[in-house]
């Protein structure tokens, strides 16, 4: 069975524990294992040893143990995405492991930083410049271009649904598009009884 | 000669060439060549390709082709890093290649989210809340762990300085640190021609 890594800001709800088990209990569905970063789940007791460089450990490895990667690239705090899950993609895509993105904001991060700051047309250099004078890249991505890049160059452009504000974490509509993704992506031969299917 | 992937927001910048030129002259002073992602230099006229694509892949070829990075981790536009420094961070990583990094901001990520955001501890979780109600590590880091715990893991953590807010994507005080450190680490037996050197 094939191992996808979750990844995404959602680790910092309340109820990411129980997000984490339905994104698990979703990958079953399509014949994946999820292998979630219950963050909240490691215990430094005893251990003497600092918690932030545990879960460091615990996410790397099991980054290092999935077959690809599934990221929840919604914005967060800002007008672009959680910095750990971006690390993440990063980390993947150097790994040479196939990933997955969607964003919960169907915006472009042009959009998002004109609505957050007073942006500016430079006219002479033809770009969008932020209230600090620094270009807003307005290339229609989602994100910064190494984001989007790192999955269109991959075979899979990022997925947007725009949620309800209230959902903007734990929407799971991207999250299953990714999963049809893998799935025709990694599609064992037909006929095999192992391997990624689709749910029914 | 050793080759550094130079990364930060400062690509940004009106006068982004001029700072990836400081930036090379300061790695020649310690004997290293300086790889800086010039952005505005890839022309895409006549290709018909996308540029964001063609972009992305001068700056991974960059980071394949290098033999460390120095990563600038400056928060932008919001309490985190840049997220394109971010991904190149972690796909250093995820090639085994080392990475230092530095932030011309000496605050913690709580505080900074705390300045921007009406957070709240939750006395019963033990934790401090962002006004969306989720957590905000307090672990006395820079940024999210994934980030400093990435630097600190190959033994140097993050170099925080600060800096005044008009130099605060351009300031080479960590950079320089930075170099320091990579001397240090990366240095050439004693009385060899040629590698790693201090400036003088």
């Amino acid at each position: 069975m094939l191992k996808v890594y979750l990844a995404g800001p959602e680790v910092f709800l309340p109820d990411a524990i129980a997000i984490g088990k339905q994104k698990k209990r979703l990958c079953a569905d399509y014949g994946f294992q999820g292998l979630f970063p219950f963050d909240n789940e490691v215990s430094p007791e005893g251990s003497g040893q600092r918690i932030d460089l545990l879960i460091y450990r615990a996410n790397t490895a099991m980054m290092h143990d999935a077959d690809f990667g599934i990221l929840n690239l919604t914005p967060f705090r800002g007008p672009s995405a959680d910095v750990g899950t971006v690390f993440e993609l990063g980390m993947l895509v150097g790994l040479g492991k196939l990933a997955f993105g969607y964003t919960n904001d169907d915006s472009d991060l042009l959009t998002r930083v004109k609505r957050a700051q007073a942006a500016e047309f430079d006219a002479a250099a033809k770009v969008w410049r932020d209230a600090a004078g620094m270009t807003i890249e307005n290339f229609g991505n989602s994100d910064n271009l190494m984001i989007d890049a790192a999955l269109t160059e991959q075979g899979a452009p990022i997925v947007r649904h725009r949620a309800a504000p209230e959902e903007a974490f734990c929407d799971v509509t991207g999250f299953r598009a990714c999963l049809e993704l893998a799935a025709e992506r990694l599609q064992w031969p037909a006929g095999s009884p192992v391997g990624p299917r689709r749910p029914g």
